[in-house]
């Protein structure tokens, strides 16, 4: 029983690899995604849903710089608004829907969220998230010399740019969330990490070009409302060691410490198994009494009761 | 004084005419739109913000048909919720700024909204709202017969894309908007009318290809809530009698049937000053004690204490 839940949602629950990308295909996939979570509503009366929004996002992009000479490309800040209102929306219809149809009364709302990062964050001297379309030399280095844009040679297959992914300081709405959650609803928020903005000296936001990885962001959410249980949902039923080597193991149940002695022997990928790792171990070491599971979305139910998953608790 | 207060947002409280459409642009304008509801908050303990979205949702329609040939367009329901993300992400932030500049504790919640319509609405067999690009004959037919849009022309301009404008219904979320509201929160929600969905037989709903009136949808919110006071912030300083003729005159108090019996004279203007003088009338219409102001966005304190703008109470 997990009193209060955060579940993170990764790609593969918003969007089925190999199928096109439009409308129709999303939605379809995230009320899958929806009529899981409810399965798990039983067991936790607060839940609070964060997503990604990385190929969507990417979209966008390609949408904005195709419709350049029209109007206005749109900065990275605006453009995860836009997907969370995007996916927000499809998130919101489906879990609504599938309430109603389970009889549950409780509706879901997508909250538009905004998530402070450190302008002295390291990341900023040192971006490494690629977003957005690959790019030919000449243009990657015209887009650099007019927009300061940063750009990384992408594994042969062009020039990509790329932004600083900052760690979450401070989730702008979380008043909000709490007064949704408090009323009984499932707050859908820091969609794609939440919008990054930075703090100025009078107090006032200011969007920045940024992208705050969703896992991480789940974590500051987690804590932020004093959830017993992270439960992260991914394509893989659980972390492994030495993935993807004859000598995979299957990471079943782990303390804090275990699992940081993995992180430091370089166990989970970057931008993959490491941020989930990373969130996992944040929420739960030195805090008895609290849990994070990584496995798979269609196994929720089993991860959520224990039986599945790798599961990590001090 | 008005207990509970919702204000609709024109399209000049978002975005200032004759400057580049760009964020930093549209941000400065909201910014500036902040400033003034911060004003009239001390006048109004409670306030929901309810805005247009048509230039912007234009925007998108544009950049999604200039990418259609690298990502798959979206649907009109779903460009109004990307709409609801980057506009309400824009006055969430601002108006967050302007209550901590102020003092005010409430803060912002911008909520992705989905505003339910009949599928029978006779509007739907008569569309009328024009959006996105123009269109010359050739492709206007070809996306006639290929997708089933309907089209217009307009003015010798070209052909445009004409959607229905049909009737707001019910607020999907108003719920979550009453438990922002009760916690003290500026909800911001019914964005762009509200993404128009249909209610199936099975109670699920559907996103149309539609657009909802915002003044119409800030009116049903305002019903929702049981306001005392609709405000209409729109570019002029009240409504008019014979508008844009030497005999024009500027109608400061009247009573909804006064109002009614202007508008079937025809004295305001289908798409402009029509659906805000319907709005005023079907909020106060039979409702004593009730008050629907229409005035311009940087007068909204002398509209809400009376002394400036179109004054409708019975």
């Amino acid at each position: 029983m997990a009193e209060t839940l955060v579940v993170a949602l990764g790609g593969n629950a918003l969007q089925r690899s190999g199928l096109p990308a439009d409308a129709q295909n999303q939605l379809r996939t995230v009320r899958e995604t929806a009529a899981r979570l409810v399965e798990i509503m039983g067991l936790a009366p607060r839940m609070a849903v964060a997503h990604g929004n990385g190929p969507q996002v990417g979209r966008l992009a390609l949408q904005n710089e195709a419709g350049a000479g029209l109007t206005p490309p749109m900065p990275f800040d605006v453009l995860g608004a836009m997907s969370q209102g995007m996916i927000g929306y499809h998130i919101q219809q489906a879990l609504g829907d599938a309430m109603g149809k389970a009889g549950l009364e409780r509706g879901a709302a997508a909250l538009v969220t905004q998530v402070v990062v450190s302008p002295d964050d390291p990341a900023f001297s040192n971006p490494t998230k690629p977003i957005g379309p690959f790019y030919d030399r000449e243009a990657a280095e015209a887009l650099r010399r007019g927009k300061g844009f940063s750009f990384r040679e992408d594994a042969g297959r062009g020039w990509r740019r790329v932004v600083a992914s900052p760690m979450p300081l401070e989730i702008v709405e979380i008043g909000q969330v709490k007064a949704l959650l408090g009323a009984g609803f499932v707050p859908v928020t820091v969609g794609g990490g939440g919008i990054p903005v930075v703090r100025e000296a009078d107090g006032t936001l200011r969007g920045v070009e940024a992208v705050i990885d969703k896992d991480l962001a789940a974590w500051r959410l987690a804590e932020a409302l004093e959830a017993d249980t992270l439960l992260i949902l991914t394509e893989v039923e659980q972390a492994y060691l030495r993935y993807g080597t004859p000598q995979q193991k299957a990471l079943r149940s782990v303390t804090p410490e275990e699992l940081e002695g993995f992180m430091r022997e370089g166990h989970f990928a970057p931008g993959s198994m490491g941020p989930k790792a990373e969130a996992a171990l944040r929420f739960t070491k030195g805090r008895p009494g609290r849990r994070a599971v990584i496995t798979r979305l269609d196994l929720a139910p089993e991860g959520l009761d224990g039986s599945r998953g790798t599961q990590v608790t001090a």
